[in-house]
């Protein structure tokens, strides 16, 4: 079958590798009719240092269950599934709290160890706590939509959890990608008075209004924080939904957070550590957040899906078959495209 | 008056000073019977900088109302009150919320800019939204565990409520001074199963298996991370209270913490980002906290003091006359002493 490799920052391949087969009996292989590029799939693509055999690569997606193996008993053979970024058995302690990114028995996929999705087909570990049986055809519409459940509808909606979004509150969204633009759905979705949007990518912006922002902000570092202060009668916003993980995006989190709220970060930290400690700790801010338990959000986001009261697939702006995928990298690297899809 | 002046680092002075008196007509001057020094006051014992008029310490007090400004309703003279370590007018937004150490008009008491209360007496900024009158009389036999809603039992309240303490919670302490004893009561108030005290003095354990603590980890750094682990069936605390304020302190709370938990900070950071950031995100870590709101908690924690239920004053280990605060600080910082009452 053919799957994306990554080598090393830069250089994806489409190659031909084994094709996915049952290795545990609670494995399930799914023929895969959707994948996508994530964010975060761009910090190996900027930074990986060089593997001999190489990452498979892809996170997200939606698929058809091929085989299962025989101790999986909550899918079977052709159903439509989604698949979340993270695989959990959906038994242990982590997963009963709804922390399945950190089930014992769970892990990632893209990873040097597991094998990712931007494929013909995947290997899906603990099937029966992993998958989610979409209650739809293959080429039903809503499927892109559907697809952002794997991951950025839901990690858009954990930073908000992690922000403390309600009803009322004020909100900033740091981060203009798909994560970002998704956290604004999620805001208004948890009720959120004024959402401001920390960006500056026209076409984003007006994705960005179209999912609920009230303002946009293009400033940047301590203009961009006086802005969002002057947004708010000088106290700043409850919430920070913080979409991109770098230490200028925390600083700036910390400046515009009102007294008393909390960030909830989702971009994955490239800081050793969170800055500017002692203005966090005299304003009593909350930082929270981490990778999002996606399997656990699934259920709560699907009747919005389904009924169209949000359409999270309006992030992906772009198309490909597997052999677009190398090009999909360097589009989303370049802010090109927002977000790509992959048809393999 | 005499008053408690420090003039750079270990140089504590008690001196004359001019009287307190009313500066705006929102103040009250406050003759102080009970005053305390603070864990926060060694700071500036061991690290602060000369200042050639001084710093009048003190920000913990007990005491008389002798007069009061014209605007001030909701206390008199005569009224036996306790003043929380920061004034605020509680009537701002922040007030409202609870979130008294961010109001509007509020400050702290032993700064620079405002007198403090390791004195005769204190003048008390927006006297009606800080002071709060005590219902006993200026004898009573509970003044040191009423003294201590002033600050250290407010700020263990804090910590544990910011580390999400709830009952059937297992939780951890940091820092085994009079905030995190106090952070003990505090977590077995509010139904805390397991509480592991991280300290090894001998007589603050002692007291704080009183208090509720069920284990004790004398260990320190990775040794201690691995004893909390184990006596945690290997998955960490659901709470850490963190009440130290070092970097080590924190990474101990982040290596200990369960994932999905909650660290709560109280001790002034003495580090300029919180490190481990990585660990924290993956573990979808919660770090919160900061100057704890005692004002907020007074009226919450009062009952349990007044009918015994909780018994914080034992954290006061010596008293002192105004003549023996220099030495208290000296044994506070020398760990020879818990905490100093001071009668001035």
């Amino acid at each position: 079958m053919r799957a994306t490799v990554m080598y090393r920052a830069g250089d994806v391949r489409i190659e031909n590798v084994p094709d996915a087969t049952i290795v545990n009996p609670t494995d399930a292989i799914v023929r895969v009719t959707r994948a996508s590029i994530c964010g975060s799939d761009l910090w190996p693509y900027k930074e990986m240092e060089p593997i001999e055999t190489g990452r498979r690569m892809g996170h997200e997606a939606i698929g058809v269950v091929e085989t299962v193996g025989a101790q999986v008993r909550g899918v079977k053979t052709d159903d439509l599934v989604v698949m979340p970024f993270a695989f959990s058995d959906g038994t242990c302690a982590f997963c009963h709290e709804g922390l399945h990114t950190s089930c014992a028995h769970g892990g990632f996929f893209g990873t040097v160890d597991v094998a990712g999705a931007q494929a013909e087909a995947v290997r899906v570990p603990q099937a029966d706590g992993t998958l989610f049986v979409l209650p739809v055809g293959e080429d039903n519409v809503l499927l892109p939509s559907l697809l952002t459940l794997s991951d950025v509808m839901g990690t858009g909606h954990h930073a908000a959890l992690a922000a403390r979004v309600a009803r009322g509150k004020k909100v900033a969204v740091i981060g203009d990608g798909a994560v970002g633009l998704c956290g604004v759905i999620a805001a208004k979705r948890l009720g959120a008075e004024q959402i401001i949007m920390l960006g500056r990518h026209p076409d984003r912006m007006v994705l960005a209004r179209d999912f609920g922002a009230t303002d946009i902000v293009s400033e940047r570092g301590q203009e961009a924080v006086e802005r969002v202060r002057k947004l708010t009668g000088g106290f700043g916003v409850h919430s920070v939904l913080e979409c991109v993980g770098t230490d200028q995006a925390m600083l700036t989190a910390i400046g515009i957070i009102r007294p008393g709220g909390a960030i909830g970060r989702v971009g994955v930290p490239h800081y050793n550590a969170i800055p500017a400690s002692l203005p966090a700790f005299y304003n009593n801010v909350t930082v929270s957040g981490g990778p999002a338990p996606a399997r656990a959000y699934i259920e709560g986001l699907l009747p919005d899906v389904l009924e169209g009261r949000i359409v999270p697939g309006r992030v992906f702006d772009r198309v490909v078959g597997l052999d677009g995928v190398p090009d999909g990298y360097r589009a989303m690297d370049e802010r090109e495209a927002i977000k790509v899809m992959v048809k393999p």
